[in-house]
């Protein structure tokens, strides 16, 4: 792919897997960085739309016309069909391209690409701490990235020159890239981005209708991860459910002590729990425009 | 009162005890609705900062001059003390005064004072659901209670006049009121606030520090509520035990059930989870500008 990587770290085609949020600004960031941007979904009247928005140079619903043009292929589809959807384009690309992808969870999908990949193509994980309880193209930005934090996950055996070209891509998109295994990626979202999830979904699930004159911002603050789909939500617990459960569990061990606390009537106790949730809030930088 | 109460709703002379963030939203308001506001704290120099911004007519640190001039007092206190302080506040007012409360739990406040009032005052209890986990006179706003609502929690006894004059004092101030007794409104508040307040703690409580590059826009709304100072939410947990034990029972049982449906792998059980969570939070009204 070398030849093939302007010097602002842009491929000079990207092709977008699956046109929604995340995709649509990829393609957005993207074009406006200069790449050529060919967009393939199944759905030919998004793809209208998104022509006439501007999102894409060109767009087609033909996996095998959008893989062969591509330098850098982003699959940008539900993390449950990420790897067929990944193994499929890699088949039908030209030799030297890269793929990569923007799901929630890494090792599954690592695992289900694993000697499964063609020889001349490459596969690397990325996850955009990005996006929004907002789905769909109509909400993609083209800075939705920038600043933001996208972590890449390769594996022992994944090239340096690999590594380099993904990291370049999203560096030119404005994000802030971060390194890890596929292993301790999952591990960490699920404290910081599945846990809060299915909290937020728990919370608002116990709120009785009647109850909904007498909630304020807090409350709307504490759910609003919770209007977020739940079929992708439900794909991305399943993906990574052995460290969605132990996220929970330490959870659920913290709900405990303060249960007892309150149990006992221990105010001393329930104020040094609420002093040390203080600390790891306020230890948060502040939060991005 | 009747005659001390301007057309407006507003009382001649509000006295305010207590000058942070409500007290001094409640003065600003009262103030821009051309009521003759008096600041009680005991901390002097925040009564001149107070002053000087042009929060308060008059600021006193004795509780005897503020209530003695006082229509309406306002006792803008943290939770644990606000029984004591309205008791005092009540043996030193004019005859007709009225007296409410700011406090985010009222049934220990109401149990507190019942049968100890002097006669010819009459308390009332208020709740608005305003408020910020940015405490202090300095983030204090005049329009703080535009739009909120204002839960007011009369007793069986409570005249129907000191009712509404309450009810017209935080109408001019821009609010809804909503009338509640006071353990209705204790049970609901524990499941609209104080639960979501508990939960956003635990979240953040349980990130570890080493995660915290890897959280975005997602952990920060969950566990803004965190952020809030803890004395005062310990009183208010202290107040409200039993029901917040009841809303995080309730709350519990549903955690597990989320447990439960990844345990076995459930797919279709873990979306309809999400999807009575992402319902109950679609059915919230759009948050208030």
């Amino acid at each position: 792919m070398n030849d093939a990587i302007r010097e602002d770290g842009l491929p000079r085609t990207v092709t977008v897997v699956g046109v929604g949020l995340l995709g649509g600004s990829v393609a957005l960031a993207a074009r406006r960085g200069g790449a050529r941007v060919v967009g393939v979904d199944r759905d030919a009247e998004l793809l209208a739309r998104a022509r006439q928005r501007g999102v894409l140079d060109a767009a087609t619903t033909s996996l095998r016309e959008g893989a062969a043009a591509a330098d850098l292929v982003v699959v940008c589809t539900p993390v449950d069909v990420i790897a067929e959807q990944v193994l499929a384009a890699a088949s039908l690309c030209k030799a030297g391209a890269i793929l990569t992808d923007v799901g929630s969870t890494k090792a599954t999908i690592v695992a289900a690409l694993r000697g499964r990949l063609p020889s001349g193509v490459a596969y690397l994980g990325s996850h955009p701490l990005a996006g929004s309880e907002k789905q769909g193209l109509e909400h993609a930005r083209a800075d939705l990235f920038e600043g933001r934090c996208v972590v890449v996950t390769p594996e022992s055996d994944t090239s340096a020159g690999v590594v380099n070209s993904v990291v370049a891509f999203w560096s030119a998109l404005g994000a802030e890239t971060t390194i890890l295994d596929p292993e301790s990626h999952d591990r960490i979202v699920a404290l910081t981005s599945h846990l809060p999830h299915l909290v937020s979904s728990a919370l608002a699930g116990v709120l009785p209708a009647d109850f909904v004159g007498l909630t304020a911002t807090g409350f709307r603050d504490a759910t609003r991860l919770a209007g977020g789909d739940p079929k992708l939500w439900g794909a991305i617990f399943e993906a990574n459910t052995p460290f969605l459960l132990e996220a929970l569990a330490s959870f659920n061990s913290r709900l405990a002590r303060f249960q007892e606390a309150l149990h006992r009537g221990d105010r001393g106790a329930i104020e040094e729990l609420l002093r040390e949730g203080k600390a790891a809030r306020d230890g948060l930088s502040p939060p991005f425009a």
